[in-house]
């Protein structure tokens, strides 16, 4: 029954995406889910991105994060503006789960071989808050299931929807998660790839590539999205900083509500890597057209690939209407 | 044949606007245009946006700033963050007109009773580029024609489309110019009018409350945006702040590309003066959803109301897809 | 034969300290330490600030971070300047353990009378990086031990030197750790405190109260500082990030190389709760002196209150220097 | 009578100068002054800094911004931190100044040979307030006389004190105005220059690498600084931010007050040019030590090599102390 947005005839702006339609059609990106649906009440996991499957910590890559709203508990995120690069795997998970992804971000890089005499290692997490089908206050995932997330990171496709740091998520009032979608950009002499990961958890009067698909009510507006992007275009953490920020561009164009209650954060990386910026300015706004599309379609690949659920707290996920939107004629 | 969006039938969003659907709606608001053309070269101008009809250099109302892309010549910005708020009217002209806006939003200031003895001005000036339509090197308007914006400011209706500062400007490769709209809303225990004008001059791909109006093509995509917000919610400057920053959620949703050479601006003020943050930050979501909304509408009024323009480097202003536009049947 | 400066004839500007010359001279304010030392490898801790007794969850207070350096992983970052205000107490620890102090602020938190719906908490935590003396991959503290930190707080007198979260730090090649101080002032009509503790763990040239110290060498260069502010004056977010930014002059005439190493954080906090913003920028002036002054003093007292400590990595502490300057004729 | 600090015997911090002291030695950079002294009224004057003697607008130099306090009319902010660079020379002038600086800044850019086709510019000025000395609201420097001090800018010794922007400035309750120094520094397998110059126009306690020189008194505590710094690393603009930021480590060890009145502003640039970040992180501290020291002796540049004024509404700017703090024995 559930279907990609291009599957159901859904194609957000103009340029093509990759093969995988996905953040790991960037070559060297890998993507691990920790699932967790236990009883009646645990609704949450972990999703590690992980920008290559080299030694992070030794191996940097620049980075850029932009900030919309920052009701949120984003770690690394003063070291990421600073320095202008990661050293861990990025991991999404529940808003009190944040400790404990620290924890198994540091032991995933003190672990690993080369990282003997490191001290000092910024982790780098992002979070929504899964209450309302998760009892967040039972502390899931534990440090191990976070790592479990990282050592199950791998290429190729990516299982989307009720999975991972997405498993107890609500957007739209419908069941959210797990979104990704690529595309394909020239930029002067060059072809390169954009792909965006979503954890969708927000509200708002939903669009369906514009159609009005909410019916002019705001489902509840709280919660919040993270956002991350990957590219292989050689740029530094400012323009990567700039290319974040048109992520928000796709999340406004999707209906949310941009309430004070959902903190929105989007994360750029590049694995070309070196901190180099080799692109002029001028020749940003390919890729900022394709941040802003893949965003898009990402939250709404997060939506459509989720399977209804019984939670902890809310009656359900809702997931019938979104079976009612496909049968909408596509759009364009 | 030209007409206001929710004259069409479109209507933004599902809260009401003020009775003038414009930024004066918030009270005591003034708006004065300084309109000039001129042989086939001169098609720019200035608009004056006044908070209060007194005077603001003694009695200065809070203010935020947002910047979505910094490719602009904003002037006023460092202070306005700093101080968290303004103390001159705001006047958007053409970008290599700042320095002249600046002289005369000084000599305004000097020349008010109460004024004698001031020897620090910081003049707020938001500006986007009119030169496909208006030579811009030749240097106008002039300090004296920025002032006979200031002078012409009052409440009440408010001139659309190929006016003021906007009476040069190109936005989605139609005539663009200068747009408002307002809303009221409920928050807590008080009802709240939020008013909107912008000066649009940027590109992307036109949608009209969500449907596609651009035909799939980038059309123009350099240019940029000033969105200045007024409300009399008794909001301090954080709060203010992320007002501003909502109002991008409008720009994005008619289908803006946020491209590089595109410096996008919005300046939120509260006329409940005092600078006293008397709202909770969990009361802030009507009012983010109003200058979310405004704006989208804003912008379109923006284009709707435009006259098409013959000037100095264009051969026009398209405005006849504009017209076409209209034919559509309405949206909602 | 430690003393604290102000014992030793130092005193760091014109204003006049509170009677415990510490943070917790603004009422309300507590401060708790656990001290590890153990074996030749443990030389750590953790230290709590509570802004003030109550559910801080429920009653939460205005604040503001400034960053001179974000080569740090604070926590609570984008929360605390998106919505202007704590809601946690603040930890203080190594840089390896903010992950236990998130989990520990959480716990502290869910566990409150009052908090049994909390879903979402976001827990302040600054760090420095104790390696030199402490085994700081050994995971200590651990959550139950900044339990502890948090439980000891109490208002008072405030163990200074190689205690808490300082109790395996190093400044300028010395002994750092804890130091507090603070001073009165008179705004407008009313008397006012400014409280600052820090925690020293950064390197440079040493200078106390402008008088040559360190010789001329830079010292240890690397390392970072976490300083908290608290203030009774009624300000809100805005003005008390400004207020933060000050410390840094402090931090600075101490001789801080204020090295790509040195992640520089400062947190302000008021306890005159509401967020009201009550004071005019005019009136900030004296508060920043007090701020700057205050911190400088703060520092020195850390560094003069340490005893000399054997630890992990380093073969001392070196305070004997400390005992030399103590000879040196007081200044002013 | 008058000397720079190096003459007296002041030596800030170990590193060495380059052979003028002065941020000429940074290769290609030119300093211009146009300086005004008419009558009993007129104490004002422009400064321009230009980073290579070629066009500017078509080979532009990646560049960062830092402000401790924004309370200032610093022109072209938004965009160098956007974009990471500047396209016109840097004026500095007097508050009310800035508009006619706009203006000479495009008037020079629109008429390089090259730039015919230029339609947008982004000016960089800064500004401090001469009115104690300067009949501020007279509208001086013109943008002639602002034109005069670009086209007078060449390579070699600067003119210090009561010069260009520094003519009516005021320091410490001391006459202030520009000043001037640098520092080599070997990074990697380079040897680099730091060029700083300063308009100092700030009150506080003022202190002589670190003796107290201001009687424990805050003198004239309002007013502003703006620091321009150049240098000759392949810095990006993310590393120029970080190094702008470190010359406010030198103007707190001056016993500045950075009261609420001052606007300090940094601007670094890189003559290196192509905005590619070459040097790690982890290479900037010794840069960032000659950012602090060059600032440090620049403000006491400023100070030394004024000569006392009589002006507008201040009886003196007291000069007179600075020939006694000669007379101390010197520091070091």
């Amino acid at each position: 029954m559930s279907g990609r947005a291009r599957d159901l005839g859904i194609r957000i702006g103009t340029l093509q995406p990759g093969p995988l339609n996905a953040i790991t059609d960037v070559a060297g990106v890998r993507v691990g889910h920790a699932t967790l649906i236990e009883g009646a009440r645990t609704r949450t996991g972990a999703t590690a991105i992980l920008p290559h499957g080299g030694n992070l910590f030794r191996d940097r890559v620049p980075a850029g994060l932009a900030v919309l709203n920052g009701f949120g508990k984003f770690a690394g995120a003063t070291q990421i503006t600073e320095l202008g690069e990661i050293e861990t795997p990025i991991l999404l998970t529940n808003t009190l789960a944040t400790g404990r992804a620290i924890d198994a971000l540091i032991a995933h890089t003190l672990a690993q071989p080369g990282n003997e005499r490191a001290v000092s290692v910024n982790p780098v997490v992002g979070e929504t808050n899964d209450s309302r089908l998760n009892d967040i206050r039972a502390a899931r995932p534990t440090v191990a299931e976070m790592g479990a997330a990282i050592a199950a990171a791998r290429p190729g496709a990516v299982a989307e929807g009720a999975v991972g740091a997405g498993t107890g998520t609500v957007a739209f009032g419908l069941k959210g998660g797990i979104g990704t979608a690529s595309r394909r950009v020239s930029v002067e002499d060059g072809v390169f790839t954009v792909g965006v990961l979503v954890q969708s958890n927000f509200g708002g009067d939903l669009r369906i590539d514009g159609r009005a698909a909410g019916r002019g009510a705001m489902a509840a507006t709280d919660g919040s999205i993270v956002i991350v992007l990957a590219c292989d275009a050689p740029l530094g953490a400012r323009n990567l900083t700039r290319l974040a920020r048109r992520c928000f561009g796709g999340l406004a164009r999707t209906g949310a509500a941009l309430s004070n209650g959902s903190g929105d954060y989007a994360l750029a990386f590049s694995t070309a890597r070196g901190g180099v910026e080799r692109l002029a300015n001028d020749a940003m706004s390919p890729l900022f057209q394709a941040a802003n599309d893949a965003t898009e379609e990402a939250i709404l690949n997060s939506l459509l690939m989720a399977v209804p659920m019984q939670g902890f707290d809310a009656a359900t996920g809702q997931a019938s209407q979104v079976a009612a939107l496909r049968l909408d004629p596509p759009s364009g």
